[in-house]
């Protein structure tokens, strides 16, 4: 309490308002919370948190564990920071705070969260980059951890999850694709079992089918999600015997690669292979040609991954009366010069 | 007491064994310890370690500060990636982990740091993205917070830090341009107050003195770092009364926009426009031009950063008798197509 007196009287106000203000209780308005943190750092003064939380049994921390393998999830671009961005805007709302957890390249994501549960560093998690069979949703469910999944898995069990369109977004592209004239659509999916790669390619079988096209496996092509995958996949498909007059990309960032295999061998996307990415980002936006792709608000999705979550949290349920989110985010196509409609 | 009996029992080892693994004791095999965390996983058993935690005075985790907002530090793209599976390399060897700590896009970096601070969460720190003057380094400092920056500041103090060689590479950029023959060469730098742009600029100045060179300041463009940015760049260089045939780019995915904005008007880098970018990253290897820049080790920059921060903790300094480390991390230039060399 000495630190706490200290900066009351340097403050001129009250003990009780100095301890709530650090507390990050709602009845402080923000510019006494500010002044306050802003005292307390110039005079170096912590207060105990570790102490409190153990008093009263939460961190007040959310986590979000990402994995840092390049190929895990398309991981090496804005993606996380946007959604980060949204999460914290719900979050700030009731206090908490967002601690990302970042599993190291080679690590295994079920042990290495089991050694983060242990730390108890959060209330509760997002995790990402589901899996087919993901041993992390058995994992948390049994620790009685609130959780979301950032991405659908074969995992049963009724927990909340939220998922990009990669079914929605297979489909419309075939679609597009079928009505600028393309018969012979080849698809990139990763090279891991990642759940993704799975439902994408379901949703480019199940427009082929509709459209009365035969599914031709020689037209799935697996590669790294990276640009080297990009190029790689440039190389398998100017090597095929009959080759496809449009391709469609699980992540966007192929693309990049794609093009410059396709620019050394003479040929141009848009022109002599029509293209369509995934996510919009703002690569895909100022490559030449702009890639035709999928729009979607990452700070949206954040926030309701963040709201999903707290839905799930006895103390902040009853500000959102949601129930069990099992939802699929939207995605808008944005056209662009790659598929030369 | 009665979880870790029950896991010793199940395992067939004794409790001491369990208990010593669950804290990562370093006189524990890998194997036992997986083993240990697995059996304690399937079982849904949590250690409290945050009571242990309280006990022990130390969270056995290291926070890793960065800004979410899209301009601090060209943080949308894989750069932190890389850096954290490198600090994570270092940190592994104590049993110690790593949590990033992300400040959302427009909460002020040092208000932020205060409030997780007062968490608890971590025994070290590691900040980015510093500014010429930077609060959170005297906050810290005050604390007596083990920490450590990524990025010089003006800020007084002996404190350690890591910085890439900005200084250099502007240099050696001017040194290679002037040698192909350009003597209009103009530099991008950020628009904002990151203390980097600061640094790239001194050293593109001093260069141009060394080479007899008289500094233009109309040649100095300020753009956001990002790949849009780039596009308003290559507007401004092409409005200038006197074109440069050259320009540097602090940061290189700028390059992206400028390129689209070259071939918007009939242009094309390395023919029309030389162009130096600075980080090789994956995305300016696919570009084509291919971007000439520099490359660095990411993941040798994270452990060096992780090896200085446990230098100046008394817990680990024993095996790391560095000092404190003030250093600039090496860079070597990568010729690409960009520069018309």
């Amino acid at each position: 309490m000495k630190g706490i007196r200290r900066l009351a009287q340097e403050l001129d106000i009250s003990i009780g308002t100095v301890s709530r203000a650090l507390n990050g209780r709602a009845d402080v308005s923000p510019e006494t919370r500010q002044r306050v943190l802003e005292a307390a750092a110039a005079m170096g003064y912590v207060p105990n948190q570790a102490g409190r939380s153990l008093r009263q049994g939460n961190t007040n921390a959310i986590g979000f564990m990402i994995e840092l393998g390049a190929d895990a999830n398309g991981g090496n671009d804005n993606f996380f920071m946007g959604v980060f961005d949204g999460v914290q805007s719900v979050l700030a709302r009731h206090h908490l705070d967002l601690v990302v957890l970042p599993c190291p390249t080679g690590e295994d994501p079920a042990v290495y969260l089991q050694r983060m549960m242990a730390r108890r560093l959060v209330d509760g998690l997002i995790i990402s980059a589901t899996h087919r069979k993901d041993a992390r949703i058995d994992m948390l469910t049994k620790m009685r951890i609130p959780f979301i999944t950032l991405g659908r898995s074969n995992t049963p069990g009724d927990y909340p999850w939220i998922d990009l369109d990669f079914d929605g977004a297979a489909r419309r592209a075939v679609d597009r694709l079928v009505s600028a004239g393309h018969s012979r659509i080849a698809i990139a999916v990763p090279s891991n079992d990642i759940n993704l790669g799975f439902i994408f390619l379901d949703g480019y079988k199940a427009a082929l089918a509709r459209h009365g096209l035969a599914f031709d496996p020689a037209l799935v092509v697996r590669v790294p999600s990276s640009e080297l995958g990009g190029y790689q996949l440039g190389h398998e498909l100017l090597a095929m015997k009959e080759r496809p007059s449009a391709v469609i990309l699980n992540y966007e960032l192929l693309a990049l690669g794609l093009y410059r295999q396709l620019g050394e061998a003479g040929l141009q996307a848009g022109r002599d292979l029509a293209v369509i990415g995934f996510r919009e980002n703002p690569v895909s936006r100022y490559m030449s040609p702009r890639l035709t792709c999928f729009r979607l608000s990452l700070t949206g999705l954040g926030a309701a991954i963040g709201e999903a979550l707290l839905a799930t949290m006895p103390a902040y349920a009853e500000a959102y009366p949601l129930g069990r989110t099992q939802r699929i985010w939207p995605m808008e196509l944005v056209p662009g010069e790659s598929d030369g409609a």
